[in-house]
């Protein structure tokens, strides 16, 4: 049994939970977390909770973080000089090689291993680019996200004056170009005209096809839904014109945890050092019996 | 560079070298086939050509056997007992395990590696079975093939009294199931009504929806067009219904061929021993430095 501890219990951290119940090959030895009540959340009792890692009275042979993308740096750091592997769905693409570099060096001074960016996009949706670009070497990807929300937009939308509460739809428009559908509670005395300006000025919408909408309530239209759409046409050998598409409608939590649950037990088949997903076999993220798999799935 | 060395000179062969030609990364040592004359594939002009791997003047690291499927074990274990990499598209879904045991001992023995079952499926498919099957442990997965022509069954076909000349279209219909389209040239002399009942007879297409018709050129019929459609729908964690499908339309040999290349890459980053793709890191098949394509493709 692989001994697995959840840092960090919002939407992922819940899902994670779930995937671990649901798996056969993990023991769940607690939660960390700021608020160790867990009166809010009955799915926690009978389970250790805490606010430092150290407490828990079982080690955890791998921490699978679900706290905050920016938050991961520090948090896997520390559990991998604590010798705890450590998983995360870090999300900031232009940073993932930084840190893969980072945890590498960490990784590898207390013979641990690192698994990031394993959620969806990044995550197992890198494993189909990679794939399907060894597959037509030549050609072109579009990851065509959506339609779903996107975390980050209704993050930037809430910042912006005049506006209560938002949400930021990424609607998918092809070749990888997405419209920005923004639904917002205004604050009282704002008009929708001077706010729906101020967020298209912004820079995360000033590039995209944004229109802004006036709700009653924007938690009425929220739901967990999302979905990918990635395409490649290119060349296989000197043969043009070879078509490959995945598609992909699902619950955004779950299937962040789910992954993050699979990395967390192939971190325990990797030799020591800081990975991506890109850099697992996909066997690996598998339970089970070799032989049985390979008769299975190859 | 590189070294490898075509074995067998086929539609898959044909691949390969183009697949090789656009390569960066590798230098074609030479061509192994049983008749060495070059009169009808002048592409070859320039290359040596060879009835024996033996008689190349340069070593390969790796063997791309496209050979029939049958002769496969024999070539890589002879190769591997050389010190030479084997990579192939063994197709035999029932003993690919075996065939993997056996180039197991071989590779390890002489401190290679062998990468088997690459085609596109089993080879690249197994990859998106594998991966799928992780992001939602329970669920259901349809393999649909097609619409393409089944190497196999046109064989089968072909053997069957009556018949001059054979097409067996493979027609997904849904949920992995499969309706066979059969165009036939018939020998003088027989009716299309008694063989078309031997062939619905015989046990490749007695399971199956099969329509058989008589034609006057089944050459004028044949493309190398194929497809899959892979649909997995399942649960991650406690989420049900998340959805997912891989779609694909290829140039058959084209696809075998460049995948075949890609693991010939990926067997020189491998420990000794013989592995099936899904063994494989993905990032393994492709050239290139690891930064770029971690920035690239996570």
């Amino acid at each position: 049994m692989i001994k697995a501890a959840i840092v960090g219990y919002g939407n992922i951290g819940k899902a994670v939970l779930e995937a671990l119940h649901a798996a056969d090959d993990f023991e769940i030895v607690g939660v960390v977390r700021r608020t160790v009540s867990t009166a809010h959340a009955p799915e926690l009792s009978g389970l250790e909770v805490v606010d430092d890692i150290a407490k828990l009275s079982v080690k955890p042979d791998v921490a699978i973080l679900c706290t905050p993308t920016r938050k991961v740096p520090e948090y896997a750091k520390t559990y991998l000089a604590m010798g705890i592997n450590t998983v995360d769905s870090f999300d900031i693409h232009t940073s993932i090689w930084e840190l893969k570099q980072e945890l590498d060096e960490a990784a590898k001074k207390s013979g641990r291993v690192a698994v990031i960016s394993a959620g969806w996009d990044p995550g197992s949706d890198s494993v189909v680019r990679t794939l399907l670009e060894s597959c037509a070497p030549k050609g072109i990807t579009y990851t065509n996200f959506g339609p779903g929300m996107s975390m980050g937009h209704t993050v930037a939308v809430k910042a912006i004056e005049g506006v209560k509460n938002a949400l930021s739809m990424t609607i998918p428009t092809g070749t990888g170009i997405h419209r920005r559908m923004v639904y917002i509670e205004l604050v009282d005395g704002y008009t929708l005209e001077d706010v729906a300006a101020r967020i298209k000025a912004d820079d995360y919408f000033a590039h995209d096809e944004t229109h802004v909408m006036a709700v009653e309530s924007v938690d009425a239209l929220k739901d967990m839904g999302h979905g990918v759409n990635l395409t490649r046409k290119g060349v296989s050998g000197t043969t043009q014109n070879q078509l490959f598409e995945f598609d992909m409608k699902i619950n955004n939590p779950a299937l962040t945890g789910q992954n993050l649950v699979n990395v967390a037990r192939a971190s325990m088949k990797q030799a020591p050092g800081a990975y991506t997903m890109i850099e697992i076999p996909v066997i690996d993220l598998l339970p089970g019996d070799k032989e049985a798999l390979i008769r299975k799935l190859v």
